[in-house]
């Protein structure tokens, strides 16, 4: 059955907790840009979720928030074609968030996998707080509010967006069919690693980010881990078992992929070199959103105008849910009349 | 030193779960109505509150709130002098809620003795959710949300308070001096027997209703339990161990309660005729109330207009402290400009 997509309503949402990295990007945004005219797209700075873990110093949420969205617009997001926008200047989130908490049993969220992993990586920070007890539900609340029909979504937030569902189920059967059942839209996402090799992660510190200038890239790049192996200039590398050539997949087109593949197995091209080639590319990728970025930056006010246009045109999307709502559980006043 | 108590706020509230009963009146409303002209008084229908504990069944939120409010105004409360409003009506309620939640440690909660014992006597309903866990905390919201200085409180909800001063605290020593420490403000509370004998709730289906019809009054006063002792019309009765006479002590003048207590001690007077007597006393007292209730409910839109007046006061005091709140946490986007 043919489907007119434009009326299906995606929504994602993205922590706002520092720079955007190149794993964010490859992991998620670039999707988002690719979503953008085959569906109606909802996009957000999740600025009360980045509280969850780090709420003793929230000392620049807005300012990360604003940076943020000038990385997301640089990156491709367009703010004619996608509503994109902050969670905090939309107060329904807050709302539905408070209603959905209700009728949540505790032990849905005790069991959520994610939440046991994320205390113990992060066990430096006193996480055993209400609020982040229930991420998941503020989590559903940012998906019900504008009725999604999809979410793009990574396989470590598949159980996230199983409960979500769930939720959505319990509040239509005890109060009425108000929420369509939000799918999961399995988006590519490229392992991305971080200089260190492990997965780029701003926990990690080994991220690149979208707005680091080209000499930090230089230098990130000169500090990468390799392959291990390959100890000499003269061993033959290993391109399938070395970090570098994982960033080659990301930025590099195929053709020179396929040669410095061969050259550094035949130990022709040496890693001190890869990485100045890996700079190069990077930075090629880079340049262009790093422009648009700082333009955009140079007039603030201008930026924070998209930003609360975008969460205008959310909050009309999110009045209607929360009426609906409202009325399915009989606490809307405007009823009575 | 002495203090301009006029600046000082008030804050209380009270769930729509049910018809303003006498424990209600004598318990909170009667000092709710004192406190009018000492303080700057926000009173709120917790109809949110509602939903912790009536979830699956909340066909009648909106409809019950305002027949509280009618029962309110009807009791005393001057829309002219308090703020009288509906917590669903100001939303900032449930973003203060939120923000409270990421900085409220889950020990806390699971520590308030109330939360153990609802569990407890309300253990045929599935109370094992987020938001029940976390009531507390929309509680602390709705006090601090004021900024309000005294809260009137009865004996059993002095922990809940203790905890919110908690709360504030955290958030203050996070984030900086936002809000002001509140204060219990302990206000006479007689013990209302439902006609049962046990205290008078909505959970025993023991109350004496503002809006029950004489001849109800009458019927639940015949089935009042009195001294279990006096078997016989001719034993002699014992006041102090009466049901019935509690009520005495409520609605009737210290002359009837001396006489009624000597007739009841020689046996002159016998339980069916001191039924009648405090049907009588009862009828009296609550027909101005029933009275006021039924022209104010005879003006529906009317009514509802009151509330939303009172809301739109209470959201101006809340929207400024919201504006204080995200400015302390560094997510107020108007402090970019």
């Amino acid at each position: 059955m043919p489907v007119n997509t434009r009326d299906q309503v995606v929504l994602s949402g993205m922590r706002s907790t520092g720079r955007i990295h190149l794993g964010n990007y490859f992991g998620a945004i670039k999707n988002w840009v690719d979503l953008q005219d085959r569906y109606r797209c909802y996009y957000f700075i999740a600025d009360w979720h980045a509280l969850t873990t780090d709420y003793s110093d929230s000392s620049r949420i807005a300012e990360t928030s604003l940076e943020m969205l000038a990385d997301l617009i640089a990156s491709g997001l367009d703010p004619e074609r996608s509503v994109i926008f902050a969670q905090s200047l939309v107060p329904e989130h807050a709302e539905l968030h408070l209603l959905l908490s209700m009728i949540t049993p505790l032990g849905w969220l005790e069991r959520v996998p994610t939440y046991k992993e994320q205390m113990r990586e992060l066990a430096n920070r006193d996480l055993r707080t209400y609020g982040f007890l229930g991420y998941p539900v503020l989590q559903t609340g940012d998906i019900l509010l504008y009725r999604a029909h999809l979410v793009p979504v990574g396989e470590d937030q598949a159980s996230h967006l199983e409960l979500s569902r769930e939720i959505g189920r319990r509040f239509n059967s005890f109060f009425g069919d108000v929420f369509p059942e939000p799918k999961a839209l399995f988006t590519p996402t490229p392992r991305v690693p971080g200089v260190d090799g492990r997965k780029m992660s701003k926990s990690y510190g080994n991220t690149i980010d979208l707005a680091d200038p080209p000499e930090v890239i230089e230098q990130k790049c000169r500090e990468m881990f390799t392959d291990p192996q390959r100890a000499r200039r003269k061993d033959p590398g290993r391109p399938e078992a070395c970090n570098l050539f994982q960033f080659h997949r990301l930025v590099s087109p195929p053709e020179l992929q396929e040669r410095v593949a061969q050259e550094c197995r035949l130990a022709h091209i040496g890693c001190v070199e890869d990485k100045k080639l890996i700079a190069e590319r990077l930075n090629e990728f880079l340049e262009p959103i790093r422009v648009r970025r700082q333009e955009l930056l140079q007039d603030r006010d201008a930026l924070l105008d998209v930003l609360h246009e975008g969460s205008r045109k959310a909050k009309e999307r999110a009045a209607e849910t929360m009426d609906q709502v409202r009325t399915a559980i009989s606490i809307n006043y405007r009823d009575l009349r």
